[in-house]
């Protein structure tokens, strides 16, 4: 009974409203006639259709001239042609009275537009010319036009979210989001055997988890914790023999006010049993083969593999931006006999280098860099026309020195050297600078990195362990606890932990870390080793999983891939709020319902909690 | 690269391991190659293999004869032949001191047991002669075996619940969840175009909504809240002309201790434009009928519907279980006359009437019935060999009653009546009765429910609005406040509101309510109407959602299905804890973690809230 006018509608051939354009979704707009109102949908309609009597529900998108409303649906537009006969004068007044953005259903018949009158609309071949309106709701005057080149601020946006989604762009990123999710599950369920395992975001707070939100319940005292990842529950699905875990896992952060941070988000988690760190690459690759949008440039794998240490001597970051080059370079050779102080100095301390990075057709913006970095520990150089340099150094180098400078950089007349000197932590400074610069370039309208382009890269061989900030003696997982060592350096996790370097790897896309997992310990005494030893943890906090590492686990690994950030890349988002159809304002605020929200003293009661108004408490209620 | 082996082992006509049997399923093995360190699964060796050098990884179920290793792992068991050659005394040695539950890698050659020793099991024709093996991770001695007839209490499954998951029931039951909501997922995307959209779990509190956990906010006083369902967010979505939106999502209801009541469940939440009751029906029958496992007999469709008021009449309850009758049926006119005291009164009073069920051999729980109703408001009648009553009222009842009396509830020797007066009120005791009745008798081993049927069923017509149980002169609603009317009632909401029934519908199976919906008010004027006239609920507090109604919304509804139960009656668990990976306790606690825990109170400060430690702190801490 589903299946009423498929063959028909398959056989001429059904072009699809806009985006939409597989087989899946043929079906899906040949079985709305069953469940909905509408026998068609307004964006479906095409000169094949003429003649056919159809039914069409949406909303007004405007009137024209009292002779036409163009009518919206989520798969387009179409314009209904009002008739003017005397007898259908109350369809008339109905329709012309009608407010935007009020909701109808038009009966109707599809028609050829009149010569001349066609438009590249998708639908723009034909109209509907009406035979009855039903007025479903009326509209009140909205704060704002539901029209893309209709501007309207972000916490406008954020108030009426509900109709800031009609947006044509909101709508594509929902939808997409939808579909490429859909693909993922199916690239992991079908085809890899992956088991969809929901885990509980009622959990209990990790040991120092500063940022998780805590649940009070009904005991006194108690409190769950809403995890950030699922992390310890992946771990024990491997020990209990599922073999390979997925999960759109949605994690919580507590991180106040941070830009383009959201409190919940969403990760795509993965977790294997007997598999190693190519294993994991290899099936990540193809998951994003798998889900990558039709309408974009396919991607090709397997993408490149770097480690951490090259990521950083090449572009000063463990998630480089590979779409352009401006690569750092050591040119500590070039003023090795120098007599400019401040590098001498720096050359002489141990692990004293001289790092650059040239910025072709730098000249640019050499105004904005130089006052920028003027008394920063960044050196400008210029190279003029003639080869000459620009620079404050200028007249402190010698002619060979120069010559030497240009040659190492490969550097030619109107671009930018920009020098910084110390031990290898200058290399983070002009790694920023390199990003910066290509921002700037582009602002002044240099082409630098393409805007289709999606550049992945696997980057690999993180340090296990990193001194502690605030005392650099100490050692804390650069990742996290459970990541395992390399095999070749397992042997140093005994006696030289600082040099050990771990089976984690990084995902990044065009420069931001878009998931990130590991090979895990599955060994419950290196597990306590490092919790114990290494990173003088408490491990009777975590003494369930160490039970469960004793307790037959498999050797295993993982990933997360953080949804929201793949998802705003692919589509261009300047924010992942445009990919969450209800986001929080960046202080974490839903500005539509004014989400956090004063609870009564009574209603806290039965969690035996109750506020610390601090003094200001007159002011904020 | 992936496809590697494809052909050959679909040509040869993989079997699949167990309950696995479709094509994705082969597809998924085949690609286990490159992912994982095996070339095959346990579980699918089959006499087809025999030659084949392969690799294997799991679990040692148990040692047999210092010769054999019954290996195990999630597609099932392959028995591994130790050699007993000398120079492959190591691999003895190795193997036979090694304590169940250890890991292994065993690499080897596939050959055909020898004659006689074939036995059952999908791998029973074939072993492994083991040529290396690799002890991946030595087992502790474990709390409880893994063997499918070990008993463990309730208690210590959940403490070591990585263990307990290991069983073959709980690895069904999880990937069956997985396989059956990635059908729903198919059905749903795929084929009818629904847009899978997450929506917030940090929300804020509902007016009233006593059983939402809250969670603190940075801000002094604030909380957002955990929501018991997506209901608000899901007709936003349809506000914002998503058209056709579904979630498996999270929510959360604080219930304190409730048996098989969890704080975080999953449902599947739909929502749809433009459609009726039929429309949404339709689409879930269809969702049963493509996800329904395929070991299962098929669901047939149409559901059958049945009113509120049918429901309530023939089985005194809102969620009738159809798998047997025992229909309650009013005999009111054989005591038309009676001089029975207690019947008497009853009959008297405005719309009394007698009740009864008949228990079709009921004969063999007569003394359990009769003792346990011996001080309540039912009456047993057992009707003996002879056809004479066995009664209190026996004596109380003239012939031609007795003789009516049987008649009309087609009483038969051996048969039990229970009869109850009052008003329509005693229906749900007899209601009641009738479900510890069928339970009774079925453990004294008489078939009264089919265990393999699966009896769906429709409750439709609900009373849109019941008097409050403490004030009932107030109305409250009967499932929520955004379900629209009947058209046929919608006139009497604005004068005779307690007589209104809504376009509210619940999913039934085999007596338990699985799903719940309706199709909603669509107009701003009606919910406020509703809201605010008769439910005398302040509307500002949803403010929001009465702009976005008032902004263009479309006829919508929706409904939404309780998975965890809905698995656990399709898998016949006793429970919804065997069908969730790491379910909470009763209490609501987590028995391996022990969550909820402790907090310190520096840790709660920034949230500005303070424990207020009931008297007997001393005692709790």
């Amino acid at each position: 009974m589903l299946l009423v006018g498929w063959n028909k509608r398959v056989q001429r051939g059904y072009p699809g409203p806009g985006w939409k354009n597989t087989t899946q979704q043929i079906i899906m707009s040949m079985l709305n006639i069953d469940l909905s109102f509408r026998s068609h949908t307004c964006g479906e309609l095409r000169p094949a259709d003429v003649g056919e009597e159809v039914t069409l529900c949406g909303w007004v998108q405007y009137l024209r001239q009292d002779l036409f409303v163009i009518m919206r649906d989520f798969s387009g537009l179409a314009q209904i042609l009002i008739p003017q006969d005397e007898d259908k004068m109350n369809l008339k007044t109905a329709l012309c009275d009608l407010p935007p953005e009020s909701v109808i259903r038009v009966k109707g018949t599809v028609r050829l537009r009149p010569d001349g009158q066609e438009n590249k609309m998708p639908t723009g071949e034909i109209e509907v010319l009406a035979e009855s309106v039903e007025i479903l709701n009326v509209c009140r005057k909205l704060p704002f036009e539901i029209k893309d080149f209709v501007k309207k601020s972000e916490s406008l946006r954020m108030q009426y979210r509900y109709l800031d989604l009609r947006s044509s762009q909101m709508q594509y990123n929902l939808r997409l989001r939808s579909q490429l999710v859909m693909k993922m599950r199916e690239y992991l369920c079908n085809v890899h055997g992956f088991v969809d395992v929901e885990t509980p975001t009622l959990f209990k707070r990790t040991p120092g988890g500063a940022k998780e939100f805590v649940v009070p319940s009904r005991e006194p005292g108690r409190f769950y914790s809403l995890p950030q990842s699922p992390q310890q529950f992946k771990q024990l699905l491997m020990v209990a023999g599922i073999d390979r875990y997925f999960q759109l896992a949605r994690c919580y952060r507590d991180e106040g006010s941070k830009p383009d941070r959201q409190p919940e988000f969403t990760q795509v988690d993965i977790e294997m049993s007997f598999v190693d760190q190519a294993g994991i690459r290899g099936l990540i690759e193809g998951l994003v083969q798998y889900s990558w949008p039709v309408e974009k440039d396919p991607v090709s794998t397997p993408f490149p593999c770097i480690t951490y240490e090259k990521a950083m001597k090449d572009y000063g970051v463990d998630k480089p931006d590979t779409r352009f080059a401006m690569k750092l370079m050591d040119i500590s050779e070039t003023f090795h006999n120098t007599e400019i102080e401040f590098l001498k100095d720096a050359l002489n301390q141990p692990g004293g280098c001289i790092q650059a990075i040239c910025i072709p057709d730098g000249a640019v913006i050499f105004f904005v860099i130089f006052w920028y970095f003027f008394s920063k520990e960044v050196s400008v150089v210029l190279v003029k026309a003639d080869g000459a340099l620009k620079s404050p150094l200028n007249r402190l180098m010698p002619a060979s020195a120069k010559q030497q400078l240009l040659q190492m950089a490969q550097a030619r007349p109107g671009d930018l050297l920009l020098i910084s000197a110390g031990t290898q932590e200058c290399r983070p400074l002009l790694g920023k600078l390199r990003l910066q610069c290509a921002e700037l370039l582009e602002d002044s309208g240099v082409a630098v990195r393409d805007p289709s382009a999606f550049h992945f890269l696997w980057v690999v061989d993180f340090p296990l362990f990193l001194p502690k900030e605030e005392d650099p003696d100490q050692l804390e997982s650069a990742h996290h606890p459970f990541t395992a060592p390399l095999p070749e350096d397992a042997h140093l996790l005994y006696s030289l932990p600082h040099k050990v370097r771990g089976q984690h790897y990084d995902l990044v896309l065009n420069g931001c870390e878009i998931g990130g997992g590991s090979i895990r310990i599955h060994k419950a005494s290196d597990q306590q080793h490092v919790l114990e030893t290494i990173l003088k943890e408490d491990p009777s906090l975590l003494s369930h999983l160490l039970e469960a590492l004793d307790s037959g686990a498999p050797p295993h690994g993982g990933i997360a891939l953080g949804l929201d950030r793949f998802l705003s890349i692919i589509v261009g988002a300047p924010s992942i709020r445009d990919v969450i159809a209800f986001p929080k304002s960046f202080r974490g605020h839903d500005l539509m319902s004014h989400a956090p929200d004063f609870v009564s003293e009574d209603e806290l009661k039965s969690y035996h909690i109750a506020v610390n108004w601090p003094y200001i408490k007159a002011h904020i209620c």
